[in-house]
Formats: C-alpha cells, structure tokens, sequence
C-alpha cells in the first residue's frame, strides 16, 4: 500500500481535495478539480503580469483584495476562460455559484482558476452538471487526483509537502502545480496551490510568497511566453492550532524556508516536464556584484534557444552561453569570466579550456548543471530551464488540431 | 546566359567580388570571401551591441573609428573567431595585413568579418595560404560567390541590388547578407554589406544606415539570441561621379528610401531563411499611440515561441497573439484590440470571432501576415519573423556535432 501512505504524507490538515472528468477535454482525462478547506483560509494570490486576464483571474484579484478569506478553489484544465469577454466573467462567476452550493458555503468564499486553450467559451452545461459529483469525491488524501486534473500538456502530476516545526507543533505545507508550456521568467503557464495547517497572518503569507516566487517559478524559463491565467495561491487555514506566526521569528524562518524549498522544488518539477524536454537545467550564475546582476544574466542564459538545443543535443557549445551572459544587458569583464558544465570548466578567463570531450558526458546527464562565474563579487542565483526539443515543436504546432 | 545578365544587373561600379573555399569548413564548401573596391570608400559600420565581441568586430570598431576610409574586406564563414582571446585579436590582424599585400594596399584600408562556431581559432595556415588565391578570383560580377562564401546554416545566399536614380545620373546600392539563427530583434547572426557607387558623405551615410537597420535588422526576430559577430558595413566609393548627396535633399530622400528598402528585403531573405524556417512571417502593429509602442508590440508578437509554432502548424491560434501583445509592456485597451490572420480577422474588441477556418487557411501561404490594430492612434510599424519548426531544433543541437 506504499500510494496510501505517501498521499497521507502529502495530507494537510483540515484539507479536502478531488479531481474528476467533467468532458472538458475530448480525451476523457480528468478536467476538474476541487481544494477544500473545511474552515475559512487567510488567503493569497500572485497573478500573471500580462495585461490580458483571464476571467478567473480577474475575479480572484477581486475576490482576495481587502482581508477577504477563501475556502474553496474550483480549477477546469482544458480551456482557460481568457478572451471571452462578458461572457466568460459571467461563466467565471457562475461557477463558484455553483460550487458553493454544493458546499454549502457563501459563494464569494470561492475562487476559480482555468487553464487551457485561449479566446474559447467553457462548456457550462457539462461543468455545472459534474460540480455536484466533484464535491462529493472530496477527501484528505485526494491531492493526486487534484495535481491530475489541472494538467495540460504535463506528463506527470506535480505535488510535494513538507513538515514544518512550529514550537511543539508539527504542521505541514503542500504545493500542487501544473506547467508546462508558456513557461517564462515571469511566472509561468503554470497554476499553484500553497496549502498549510499553519497559523500565520496574511501579511506574513503575502511575504513569505513573494520571496519564494521570486525564486522559483519567476527564474524558470521554459519557452519565454507569459500567459493571461498564471495563479500561485497559498491559503492557510490555521487548523494546526499555534499561535500565528510573527514577523522576524525562528518560526517564520523556517516557515518560510520550507516554503522557498517548496516552490523550488515544484519549479523543478515544472521544467523537467517543460514541454518535449528531455533534461532539467539548472543555471547558477555566482561572483555577481548584484542579485540583480546574476539575476539578469541567470535569465538570460536559462532563456537562451540555443542554449536549450545545445543541450539537447549534448553539445558542450560554451560560446552560446557566454554570447548570452554578453547580451543580458550586465556589465561584465569578457577576461574574468569562467563557464562550467557540470562540474567541467569549459571556459576560462574568456577563453576556451578545450575540455569539450568531458563536457560532452556532463551534458549526457538528465539534469544538467550551467555554472557562470562572473568573478566580480559574491552574489548568486540559481534559475530554471529545460533542453528545447523537436517535440516542443511537436506539441505546440498541433495543441488543438 | 541568363546568369550573366543577372550578376551584371547586381554590379556595383568599381566594386569586385570574390567567394572560394579554404578548408575552414569540412565539407568543403566556399568559405572566404573578399569585397574590394577600386578605390578607399567612405565606410560606416553598425555591429553588434553584445558585450561579448568577436576580434573582427573589435578591429572592424577601431578601424572605422575616426574618419578612416576602408578598401577591403575579407570576410570568413564556419569560425567566429570570439572568445578567442590575444591570438584571435592577432590572427584577425594577420588576416589584413595578408589581404592587403595581395590587394598592394595599405592594411589599415582592410577589414575583416568571421561568422560561425564561437570559441576556436581560426586556421590560420589554410586561410593565409588562401588569400592569394582568393584576390586572383575578384571580379565586378562575382556578388553571388560572395553571398555563398559568407553562408553557415542559410540554404540560399542573399544578395539585392537597386538603381538610384542621383541627379541626371544612375547610380546602384546592392547588398548582400547572411542569416540564419541566433537572430534577435537587435541585429542578428548576420553579417550583411552594403556597397554604392554614390558619393555621399560618412555622416550621411551614417544617418542612411541607422535608420535602414532600424525598420529591418533590428526587427527581426528568428530565436531571440544575440550574437557575437553581427556586423553591418556600408561602403561607398564615390565613383559614380556626382557631386556628394546633401542632407535634406530630394537625392537624399531617393537615397535612403532605396536603401530601407533593401535592407527590408534582405530582412525578409533572412526571415524566410530561418533556421529550419519554412514560412516569412510579417508582423503589423497599427493604431498605435507611438512608434515606440508598436515596435514593442511587433517585437513581443513577432518573438514569440508559440506564435512561431502556431504558424508552423497552421493553426489560427489567436490567444498566443494577444497574449504576447498583453505581455509587450505596453499600456493597451483589451476591448479595442483587433487581430487579422492575412486579412481574416479573427479577433474584433478583445474576443474572438469564430473564423478559424478561413484563417487556418491564410496561413498555408508561404508568407503568412499576422496584423494587430490596438485602435488607439495610428503609429505603424512592421517586423519580421519566421515559423518555429522540428528543423530548427536538429540544426541547433547538432550544429558542431
């Protein structure tokens, strides 16, 4: 029975989840699902920064401004309510409606996320007809079958939780993400869901998130388009029972250490299943005078095509990367700065070390590790990307044909 | 002899051309090739604005520094020669001192380009041994073995010419250029020269050129990645006798309308070439409230990974579209915004009209015009772009392999 009990290490206290098929999608794949908290979670969102938004995602910026709580999150894949006008808002709207009344909760305690293809009406009829039964396949350990039904084009279910220690108390944080194309250094194509037991105020959440996006799903480059329904939401139910979380405390640091280990980890897991990739890449950028000079260059070479092709095709092409770390607009001195791939150094001072043959086995691995050292100073950052692929091409030439 | 009549339309007065092999490149096509004018030309150059440049661009920056006047320039494809550190500044050096001993002039009349893997030196023994060769084969009409030598993955060499009709004189402007990948919207892999006969001043030129490369090179987007090498020479050598071009004058007016529009033809060569490319794609931004504003929109659309895909697939996917015209950073109505497939509108105000079908076939042209009217004022601007296809991908990861 090792499912049961790695789902019921996954659970998060006072928590329910289900994921079924409503029809959205032609393929019969599961297409709707429910988060539950059975009380009121203080509650928060990060959206995308395009100025086209979804339906969904301009109620939830409406519905969690002020001190506003949620307790229940309705998500559909295959279609992402965006473009859709007055309709779709109205669609939006209509299903926490219905999603309350099955709860038997205040409407404006929900909220609603969409993925999928843009500029499409959702099918109402069939969501408003399996809303019903969705409610009633809520339980604890159903966090799968909620990672399931938010996929796109993913190849696996993305969730992860860790266990946090709070004074004597032991309370857990969950995250469930879906990616995996439109992936780019804002935010994502991506959906995510922060669920905790803890106590912690909303302000301190809003923090805690922010910090953790930042480092995550916001250094994670998958193809460099940014969609209209990106959401990261993290709601905390206080069902642990400690007293909430201060500012400044041992507390707050591992909570919000867990949290960044969390989203980075679920960022990983995004890459990894980027769209026709084969390997995960991860870029360190180090010797940087700024965060926000390693920054720059991390998502530029994370960013590159060519970058992402020559690791496909396990090319140990250096002169990519430092063409990349030249154009991301940081001050840089060309005769200090060292490449490695893996843990070969491919590139020093500027100049090639004519190791490409070694180079070439680090590159054979399933995570590929791109260190830029720019020798200026003592900043790092670490960003995301995966290999780019012909079935990326694949995929996205015929996502609705 | 139809060859014949169209290599002695393309001549430039008193300008010779020749394109041979070297053995830079293993399979042994043309590899070095030599512009040489009659006598020293007013010459400007635009190169590219990574950090990271290539010893020739160095040299080229230096050697056009001031009010120099170049003769020559013997251009290499298959080795870049950046990041190649102190040897790599001295074998582009060697590089014309031998050309110009060939040619009997002066070295510091002679320029050089590289295009091709970044990271190796060059080899020096072949291309020396060449270069004598190579200035025995110069002839007014050998534009095309130049346009061939200076290829790395392009299929077709890319050379225009046009006549300028100069006072009671006819003068010509012909260009030549190569693509094909790590072309971004600021200049591109490319190396393109422009060459007349008209006599026009270095700072007229200058104005000529920055704006020619402004409508074209910098608004093409191929993948995004900016190279080490890219380099625009113009070089005029004055002798179609007429008495120099003045700033504001009507020849002037004739002067740079003729040479925005070929440097927008040869931006279209090198779109349609793209690295596995099999469609031009021409992005319009109109009813904008400033250029600045279109030429964002055009460059978010046109770069866009899923648009690209989207084409390549036929599929009239107009929520990529609007998506990146949403993250262009600039201010937009979402409600007013139009969006044209050829001439099919598939979005009016914001939401979509049920056309897909005529779109989808719009888009089996082999130039596909995508057309985005923000109906906010009436800036326009054009930009370039090509599909995303599995080629593409196969080209960039076994590009050195």
């Amino acid at each position: 029975m090792k499912k049961t009990s790695s789902t019921r290490k996954l659970a998060v206290k006072g928590f329910q989840f289900a994921g079924i098929s409503s029809g959205i999608k032609k393929t019969g794949d599961k297409d709707l699902a429910l988060i539950f908290s059975e009380v009121p979670a203080t509650t928060v969102g990060m959206f995308t920064t395009n100025q086209i938004k979804a339906a969904p995602v301009k109620l939830a910026i409406k519905r969690l401004s002020g001190e506003k709580k949620c307790q229940a999150i309705i998500i559909n894949s295959g279609n992402a309510n965006a473009c859709t006008g007055q309709e779709g808002m109205e669609n939006a709207r209509e299903m926490t409606v219905k999603t309350a009344s099955a709860l038997g909760i205040s409407h404006d305690l929900v909220n609603v996320s969409s993925t999928g293809v843009i500029g499409e009406q959702l099918p109402m009829n069939k969501i408003i007809k399996a809303i019903p039964d969705l409610a009633r396949h809520l339980s604890p350990s159903s966090l799968d079958a909620t990672a399931n039904a938010i996929m796109t084009t993913d190849r696996f279910p993305k969730v992860i939780s860790k266990k946090v220690r709070i004074g004597n108390r032991t309370g857990t944080i969950a995250g469930i993400t879906k990616g995996a194309g439109m992936i780019c250094p804002n935010m994502a194509t991506m959906l995510c869901y922060i669920l905790t037991d803890i106590s912690i105020s909303r302000k301190l959440m809003e923090r805690a998130l922010k910090d953790a996006v930042a480092r995550s799903f916001n250094r994670l480059a998958v193809d460099n388009d940014m969609s209209t329904n990106d959401s990261v939401f993290a709601m905390a139910n206080g069902l642990l029972g400690n007293s909430p979380i201060t500012g400044g405390s041992d507390e707050y640091k591992e909570f919000s250490n867990k949290l960044n280990d969390i989203t980075y980890d679920l960022a990983c897991m995004i890459a990894r299943d980027g769209e026709g990739a084969t390997k995960l890449v991860e870029v360190i950028v180090k010797g940087a005078k700024s965060e926000a000079d390693a920054d720059k260059v991390a998502k530029a070479v994370s960013g590159s095509m060519l970058v992402k092709t020559a690791v496909y095709g396990n090319d140990p092409n250096w002169g990519r990367i430092v063409a990349a770390v030249g154009y991301s607009g940081v001050n840089i001195n060309e005769n200090r700065v060292d490449i490695y791939i893996g843990r070969v150094k491919v590139m020093s001072n500027g100049i090639g070390t004519n190791r490409e043959k070694l180079a070439r086995r680090a590159l054979q691995n399933e995570k590929v590790v791109i260190t830029v050292d720019l020798c200026e100073g003592n900043k790092m950052v670490k960003a995301l990307s995966c290999d780019l692929t012909e079935k990326y091409i694949a995929i996205n030439a015929e996502y609705r044909t």
